[in-house]
């Protein structure tokens, strides 16, 4: 959808905090997530690519909504919610968490937050998990405060993004290590800073705890990043996928389980805690999925994003499809993420993608497509 | 968001059965409803408002999805989710059933079908509520099976509504009264028809249980109507505010209790069912609420719809807020629904809107704005 006479921004669906402030700048096209209206396009899909991969960008991702799990028991709790094993979950750290329901389908894969043994955020891609994770602790009769509270993020994303942060906070930034975060405040802002993002480039996100600070914040790091070259930014289908980084909807939804998307090493089936879905895990695995996620590099002029599932051939016969394409500048291909036959999965494996009109070459690619300076 | 190079329809969202169908169609704008595509608008939403209150319209409302409740024990446990009495529910029967959580906020308002005493859909408003559901269940130890069946709602509705109807299956739809479903086929695609729907008017629900039949099934009721000056329509706001039909996410939240909605008759705190948040309702009701929903008329020249939520005025005192607003033709006027201080609810109590640049005379109104026969 995008912006002008041709959007209608509903309020059926709700504003962030820094909604005028993207409208201000620029913001041309919207999707809904969480329920929320989140910024996805600026100038054009490849000048916000090259503002975000040579740069540094600026985004609302307020729509990632946070679970908070606050009480005694909050980490045995989270435990029980996702096949990580989580012996090892510093407080100050962010973990990748994805959740399975009974099935070991996945619902969703947030990144967690410790804020301390009895405090924990599941900071979610789109679905209403804030229902899943109340319905269980009213039926397993526990004493928890389980809410959405007022906490919305920002994200600063681009090689340059560490100077925009220095430019805000100061030096000690730069101790922030990667998939680690801080409390502070900004101008009053009460906030929390995690190295981490929706990125494939350095990034760190703005947890604004407290929503009337939205469009001041924005305009906060807006100012900062000028001298750095900051533009408005959303997330990008070509970097993402350059990156290896999975779309909950796009590319995984609840019929798949994390053994298809290369999670196998972390579903720890031999920790105590008897977490949902571990039964049907421990069947799957047994098994053996039939299909994995791979990365491909399809051949030929640069083809607009994919809206449907490509299929993809091996010779004539059909062994998988395309959940995610884009052209990426960077590698200088199609680029896209495919479900494929376990047996095809080899890179170099040479297959075929129909894109709709046409077959077109494809070759099997190690994930990520390109290696950045991301966790350094 | 519309169609064409405008709109981006990535597979992010799903597709439903009938978009293929809704496309060719003309369907030129669209929202996202449980992670689904749905189409909002065909010709104009004068157009499309003249074609439902004066003919009829077929409606792609797929994103309209279903939690299945399948299993000894279904009733009851449906029974602990929502406030009201269950006593008299018969096979066949439709039943509005607000969630609440266990803080007394409504979390959506489906609609349920009881297939069977072991067989329940509840179809749903924009929400994960299939989440709930499950945790509920999983919590509790349950044993029935809580899934998200292949079952996508077409929607005729309209004056003519009952004789397109007849035109597909036959005279048996006359029997079918308001809020009652019955089970058959249509050119073999296995259906369940209810005497329901999102308008003020006359009007079915086809719940396709296959959907690899929905283009075909769109097509059959497109002849079908033709004769009848059927068009392709949608969920028209002008429409549902003279009914008085609540949004979920306009004009209720989780914020709400059904008391501010006007459904006090439908919490019965005397049953025996323990049902979720049925304390925090008793505390509730004894307290009573702070704001109500009203309809508004509100005077002068047709204003555009709302995007953001009016405040109201009594004299200069802001009362209350508009949740949704449209120029209804049929009223002559512009119509809305509003939250009001409890001691201003009464019909005909003058008010003022602030529509953003001015504030605008408004009196209360009763619900519905517009009585039609839908329910004859």
């Amino acid at each position: 959808m995008r912006r002008g006479d041709a959007i209608n921004l509903s309020n059926r669906v709700r504003r962030s905090p820094f909604f005028e402030a993207t409208l201000a700048a620029g913001a041309q096209d919207f999707t809904i997530y969480n329920h929320m209206w989140m910024p996805t396009l600026y100038a054009s899909a490849e000048e916000d690519y090259r503002a975000l991969t040579e740069r540094v960008t600026l985004w609302d991702t307020a729509a990632e909504r946070q679970v908070e799990i606050r009480g005694p028991g909050a980490e045995d709790f989270v435990r029980r919610l996702t096949p990580r094993n989580l012996d090892r979950w510093a407080i100050g750290q962010c973990k990748y968490l994805f959740l399975c329901d009974e099935t070991g389908g996945i619902i969703n894969d947030p990144v967690g937050l410790k804020l301390a043994e009895d405090h924990i955020w599941l900071s979610l891609a789109d679905g209403d998990i804030l229902h899943w994770v109340k319905g269980l602790a009213l039926g397993w009769g526990l004493d928890l405060s389980i809410t959405e509270p007022d906490v919305s993020p920002l994200q600063v994303q681009g090689p340059r993004a560490t100077e925009v942060m220095e430019a805000v906070i100061g030096p000690s930034i730069r101790d922030l290590k990667f998939f680690r975060f801080m409390e502070t405040e900004i101008d009053g802002a009460p906030v929390v800073i995690s190295r981490t993002g929706w990125s494939n480039e350095r990034g760190y996100e703005i947890f604004l705890r407290d929503g009337r600070f939205g469009n001041a914040l924005w305009g906060r790091f807006m100012a900062a990043g000028e001298p750095l070259g900051v533009a408005p930014g959303a997330p990008n289908q070509a970097n993402r996928i350059e990156a290896g980084m999975l779309s909950y909807g796009a590319d995984m939804n609840c019929s798949n389980t994390p053994f298809e998307i290369g999670l196998r090493q972390f579903v720890d089936l031999s920790q105590e805690v008897d977490f949902i879905g571990k039964a049907a895990l421990a069947e799957t695995r047994d098994k053996g999925p039939d299909r994995l996620i791979v990365g491909l590099r399809i051949a030929g002029e640069a083809l607009p994003s994919n809206t449907t599932r490509d299929p993809v051939f091996f010779g004539t016969e059909k062994v998988g499809e395309v959940t995610s394409r884009a052209f990426s500048a960077r590698a200088g291909a199609n680029i896209a993420l495919a479900y494929l036959r376990p047996d095809l999965t080899e890179p170099r494996t040479r297959l075929s993608v129909d894109v709709g009109d046409r077959h077109v070459d494809a070759t099997v690619h190690s994930l990520p497509f390109i290696v950045t300076d991301k966790r350094a």
